[in-house]
């Protein structure tokens, strides 16, 4: 297709694609004479990629092309959706380095739940820093709350991959890896919330 | 006690304390003479309250008044934390309408768990508007998946109203929740990734 229907198809505007494919987050089409080139189905996903990431992720366009490089590194799938989680999660970091008091609680949550992470995986930074942030205002998170969330999370995890798992695809898989990720968050927290309303009026009904 | 106090065991520096005071964010001090006043527990705890509404949920002084008022003017606990959320809530809604179909699929989600919620809740709007917004996306969210999230939430919001439970003061309570609804969700969301990673490399050994 030329760049007008890759316009029409991915519902951006065309200053916007030449800016992605000056800054290589789009690979260039195959060359059409001096001033054209034909785009394929790839670059349309690959343009609903960058929007998520942009749009939903609300990343920086130099996060979005690390994400992209990785992805396109990844060897399988897995890796793809895996490296994409990472660079997702790298940029909530860099900031002040964990406790060792919140860095073990981390490793005995993963340790009673038999689950295992990467020894560079930025969730365990994380997941140490908002327990930190908890501590701090004297309200620790105890290990039955991490254990209630663990195990309702690995059920809520095991339908989430049934919307990836339908696919062979490495751009859609990271696609619905992605979506599912970031733009299920709101829906998770809400829900979250919803519930606590219930719960709470069937608990505390004065 | 004196505001020296107040500012060492709420760990705020005297100016802003006293901005918080001029902003009738915090209440006055019984006065004492003409320039001094003594301050209470309560002092300590709403400033507490305060700085987890700033710090924490990064609330604008005008969010956190309306929060404060609305705490302030709650005939019981429940509709303290109840009114806590909803303020909290707001501020996510002030957006696009949601589509009739989302917030259809939101009064099915309330059927089928045997939930249900203030005409007036933000929750409603807010879930619409996290469907409405993976739709535009072209990966509605399934019934699926928002059963899996009840389900889920439904067990952990009985374990985090137990660190609710424990107390009958307002103030406090309303900090649990205020904590326990904001700062958890990181923690939530971190560990929802580290789910996701595990249960990903179970069901995709390649």
């Amino acid at each position: 297709m030329w760049m007008a229907e890759l316009a029409a198809r991915s519902g951006l505007p065309v200053p916007t694609i030449k800016y992605y494919l000056r800054e290589g987050l789009l690979p260039p089409g195959v060359a059409v004479g001096a001033t054209r080139a034909r785009y394929d189905e790839s670059h349309v996903r690959r343009l609903r990629l960058i929007r998520a990431l942009v749009d939903v992720a609300q990343l920086r366009l130099d996060v979005v092309r690390s994400v992209l490089d990785g992805i396109d590194r990844a060897r399988n799938r897995h890796e793809a959706v895996g490296t994409a989680h990472m660079r997702l999660s790298q940029t909530v970091t860099d900031d002040d380095p964990p406790s060792a008091e919140s860095m073990q609680a981390v490793a005995d949550l993963l340790d009673r739940n038999g689950w295992s992470l990467l020894p560079n995986s930025p969730h365990r930074i994380a997941l140490a820093q908002a327990l930190d942030a908890i501590a701090r205002l004297g309200l620790p998170a105890e290990p039955d709350i991490l254990d209630a969330y663990a195990h309702a999370m690995r059920d809520a995890a095991s339908v989430e991959l049934g919307l990836v798992a339908g696919t062979e695809d490495r751009e859609l898989a990271v696609e619905h890896a992605v979506i599912g990720t970031l733009l299920l968050e709101p829906v998770l927290l809400t829900i979250r919330r919803i519930a606590q309303v219930n719960v709470s009026r069937e608990q505390f009904p004065d």
